[in-house]
């Protein structure tokens, strides 16, 4: 483009943002700008960048230092970044940030991130804020407060694009105009009816195809896929997974368009989900942990480590009923771990896999008995294999078969407990409406070592005096 | 709508697309149709379905049956049925299907789906699906079979809607218009300038804002955010998070516009990274297995056991070692699961940490000894306080201070070693390229087992005289 084009322009030509790499070398030179409070340069460098990458370096500062340069952010600028921020940085600079210049910073907002803004201030200041705005958009951030945020009704924004089944294509196109000026995602206008019931949407590109003197009626979809304020988060990334879709509709149960749901939304719902499932997996928060002190992470990984270690106390004192047993053949302590473990092991597996068929509706929750006999079958192999192999390894060890029988035959019937408990307690939680990923963790494992050293010490009790 | 209006349409309605639930009562009605091959009255129920429900459906039914359905679907809907089959399923129908059906179907799809199904095929039938192709549709396919499928270019489709940037809005909206004929998702259009260069991007949105004789060059973005073939599908998946972005260009390494990746596929990525992710952490797939036979899935489970149990071998070696303490003070016994749990426990929270944080960008590879650090500061209060409960616990159980000590003293130290090695592991596999999600798993459990119980009979070795 030639410098002479870009000074003839009527109008101005959108400006272009930098991508970065926010290296050592740049947040160094940000630290001495906001240590020498070089405004102007501090300015000039942050704000061609992209929101997400100005909160990537606050986030990087202390919080102290990210209050300073939000603040001489432009109230769109600072509104986006703010969004963008991890947890810690963003209570601090909403304990901070000045009354008017909150306003500014939340009146540039969606109502769905207004809304997200708004519920993380205490009550008296949420109440400044919303008598403050536009009355149409203080009712709308209002509405939204009242859905829980793990729901439709949570994820929705209401700025929604509609148009009438008996709007020609042209009047659409002039709605899409006046909207698209002030919003961005526009994908699709949402049909409704006079009662304001959603009866159809036409994705923005079908707009163009058609001639402009038909009538909408005539272009839409009518088999709109949407959901109710109601429906869990999960559920509704899974349509937009499995219908592919870019912008969903939410109603309320008669059916009245309320609001959209918007797929960046859902991108990220995924991931909150994805944390979530390993952070319970193995019994700690896995994000955020960057900016909390070593105490606080210490507080939050604590109680996890602490119920295993009281659940594996339990270990310590079945172990100690069989001292006598364990006195006379000393060996068998050196197969207590190797039992527990891929008895731990298997049964983690099974329910990780009913945890996620569940997740994914693989497995139906209607039909227990399919599940558990697929897994029981496939369980009683792993059983038998590794009964087997630790059966001949202990044989040879201790020289004799009965020991071989004794560690085979507890590995088999251990295993074979482990997948039918890893298995029946997710169905059973997910049944009685408990999350199941809470039960494939380090319970589940802890657990499983109780259960295997009991089996292991008994039979070998029992087969004691031929061993 | 009124049946009259129905009837003087000029241009066929869009059928309205029926979203139903697939339950048993459904799967009896639809196995019996199959048994009695009443094609008409199956067609009936299916032809109305979204793709991905007849999909469903069919996964639920075994692979011959599914087969015999999909032979009475017409060419378009099978083609979008055969994309959302489960992998066996689709395997078996590949298999079956006649070479001019397989065109056919193939034929209807988008550039990108057309490679994911030509790569399943043998060789040989690659090279006559690619022969009977259209010209230019088979030279993109066979350009897209050379990207690696979890890099960009493995993601993209050929089909972009291009403009010029002296094109003006007026000429991009009857391209709009030519592309949108036969084009899903369309969201923007992407400028490029006489050698094929990517220069901009217009949403379709802001093609409707600004007035039609006004050229394209004026209102496109050029700070277009684009990837290149090369880069993994992780990296591709964290751009359109962070971004929140609908439509990411591909380019070559000199900036040519290649293709589009569209944010409907990164949903499908983000899910395949989760179940990824949480497979090695249990060391098992826990997708597709609903339709495996239980041997197939007791085969793929089985090496992660056998490992695991392979490495847990190591622990009962090393308390054989330890033979003489264990009999003298039988009591140890008790604590060794205890303190090889709580250690492995430990160990992987902090691996879950380092590996999400590597992931996320919080972790910086180029800064090892901050995280190191900040995991250690954490570890030793865990390890302070694992290490009083329990040593407090042994000293009052085994009725002397010195066993407390002995307990304590290696939970202790047990758990620093395990946070140490748990966070060390991932960051050194990151650094020599190797995936770290691997190393925060059931072989970092069994290895911690180990580490726990010699540093735990050491020390009450060493200490036994007081015992």
């Amino acid at each position: 483009m030639s410098t002479e084009e870009l000074h003839t322009k009527e109008e101005p030509l959108i400006p272009a943002k930098e991508q970065i790499e926010v290296d050592d070398e740049l947040m160094q030179d940000i630290n001495e700008l906001v240590k020498s409070k070089s405004d102007y340069l501090l300015l000039n460098i942050i704000q061609d960048l992209y929101a997400q990458d100005i909160a990537h370096i606050l986030n990087r500062l202390d919080v102290e230092e990210a209050g300073y340069v939000f603040g001489i952010l432009p109230s769109d600028l600072a509104s986006e970044t703010l969004l963008e921020l991890d947890d810690v940085h963003r209570e601090h600079l909403l304990k901070i940030l000045e009354q008017p210049r909150l306003q500014e910073i939340v009146g540039e907002m969606a109502s769905d991130d207004a809304a997200d803004i708004v519920a993380e201030l205490p009550e008296a200041q949420q109440e400044e804020v919303l008598e403050q705005m536009d009355v149409q958009d203080s009712s709308q951030v209002e509405e939204l407060l009242h859905y829980d945020e793990h729901t439709a009704g949570g994820l929705m924004a209401k700025e929604v694009l509609v148009v009438s089944p008996n709007d020609t294509i042209k009047k659409a196109i002039r709605q899409v105009r006046q909207f698209a000026k002030d919003h961005k995602n526009v994908f699709n206008t949402f049909v409704v009816d006079e009662q304001g019931l959603l009866v159809g949407s036409v994705p923005l590109q079908d707009l163009l195809i058609y001639t402009p003197n038909k009538r909408i009626r005539k272009i839409m979809q009518t088999d709109v896929i949407s959901v109710t304020t109601d429906v869990d988060q999960e559920e509704v990334a899974k349509i937009f997974s499995k219908y592919d879709i870019v912008a969903l509709p939410v109603t309320d149960t008669a059916g009245k368009l309320l609001g959209r749901i918007t797929v960046d939304d859902i991108v990220d719902v995924l991931e909150e989900e994805h944390e979530e499932d390993i952070s319970r997996m193995v019994g700690s928060d896995t994000v955020a942990m960057e900016r909390r002190s070593p105490a606080q992470i210490a507080f939050l990984r604590l109680p996890w480590v602490l119920a295993t270690l009281l659940i594996e106390l339990g270990a310590g004192i079945v172990i100690h009923q069989f001292d006598q047993t364990l006195s006379t053949v000393i060996l068998l302590a050196s197969f207590m771990p190797i039992i527990s473990a891929i008895s731990g092991n298997t049964g983690l597996q099974s329910a990780a896999i009913i945890v996620r068929g569940l997740a994914t509706g693989q497995v139906d929750i209607h039909n227990w008995i399919h599940p558990i006999r697929r897994q029981m079958e496939t369980t009683v192999i792993i059983a038998a294999v590794t009964g087997s192999a630790i059966g001949i390894v202990g044989a040879v060890w201790h020289g004799t078969p009965v020991f071989g029988v004794v560690v085979g035959f507890s590995m088999f019937i251990s295993v074979n407990i482990s997948g039918f408990v890893g298995t029946i307690v997710p169905l059973t939680s997910k049944r009685i409406g408990f999350d199941p990923a809470i039960t494939a963790g380090p319970f589940e494992t802890a657990f499983q070592d109780v259960v295997g050293i009991t089996i292991f010490l008994s039979i070998a009790t029992l087969l004691l005096r031929w061993l």
